[in-house]
């Protein structure tokens, strides 16, 4: 597991003299990853490691939000016989199954309160989106690691959140905001092109 | 401007023979994307052009959505003389209008019923969390190519909200989500090192 000083410091390419890698070349990587994300439904029986678990939390954590925050929280399942009690309102669950752990990652929808000296909190009005940026993050570094994952949702439906709140026992101010299943995915699902220029305007509507 | 196969088929490093760029160079350069994303608010006066606009539309369109809605639409602002219409209830105003560029990140809250045959729309229950995945893809490919950005919330607040949908005349069932002004970073801002080892439990909270 590589810390975040040598993670920063690594360069796209091992070679010293014959490879140019500039940051053009570290530009087209990682829109390379964005484009080929997708919602991987389905894995091999592969372990995942728990560097590779780790990484993937460093990125989750590494998301912006609002004000700071951080309302960000993460359940990690490893044990499979775990897996059908987060998955039992989820018709895909079986699939699901095969995964190699499984992140629930969860939101403290508080904060404290702007100025507050005691620590008094408030509802934090955006958790929900750093809450997404969270979870893209997340995915985007399990494609990165030739990792297949899949976003389901959990807010803002009550039964998906009860029965998940229930089973992990989360507090009452812990919100399950999404499950994301991670394993080696089988190779059958490619990413889509989504390009449409007509979701686009210039300047004004 | 590189098209999605061409995107999609690139390799990490130019160079034929000598370097063995391999899955886990462009993991590495991928994560290091992820982790120098920060939030930058000032910017150099160096313009932005329309092929790197178009790349960050195309990240911001590959994110995931539920039911594949893709509720995302796009305003985007190259004209200075219509940035300060935007920013007029954000008090950083003044550094934003050095951005080369303004992305308003819109969404349609709206989504075709499920089965319908006659194009019946109801309220889409996820847009929100959809467009923050397509606000972190922005960030992330902004970051890529060098720039920097920040994500500034429209919605959920009323103020903001309808001040920029007025000014964009933006359709009803059409929400402001954030602005994002993108320019080229003057240096100053470093990315945060946000890893807390406390947010993860393992298996039960």
């Amino acid at each position: 597991m590589l810390g975040v000083a040598a993670l920063l410091s690594l360069s796209a390419c091992n070679c010293k003299q014959e490879c140019q890698t500039n940051q053009s070349d570290n530009a087209a990587v990682v829109m390379e990853n964005i484009l080929n994300r997708k919602s991987v439904r389905s894995y091999t029986d592969q372990t995942i490691g728990d560097d590779t678990i780790q990484t993937l939390l460093r990125a989750a954590m590494s998301a912006p939000s609002g004000m700071d925050v951080r309302p960000w929280k993460f359940v990690v399942l490893k044990d499979k016989s775990n897996f059908d009690a987060i998955f039992q309102n989820n018709m895909n669950m079986e699939k699901f199954m095969q995964a190699g752990v499984v992140f629930v990652l969860c939101a403290d929808t508080t904060m404290v309160k702007r100025g507050s000296t005691t620590g008094e909190r408030v509802p934090d009005p955006i958790w929900r989106d750093d809450m997404g940026a969270c979870t893209q993050n997340l995915l985007l570094a399990a494609e990165a690691y030739g990792l297949g994952a899949v976003w389901t949702a959990c807010y803002p439906y009550a039964d998906r959140m009860e029965s998940v709140k229930r089973e992990l026992g989360l507090p009452s101010e812990v919100v399950p905001y999404c499950v994301v299943p991670v394993g080696h995915h089988d190779g059958t699902t490619q990413p889509k092109d989504k390009w449409n220029a007509s979701n686009v305007h210039y300047e004004r509507w």
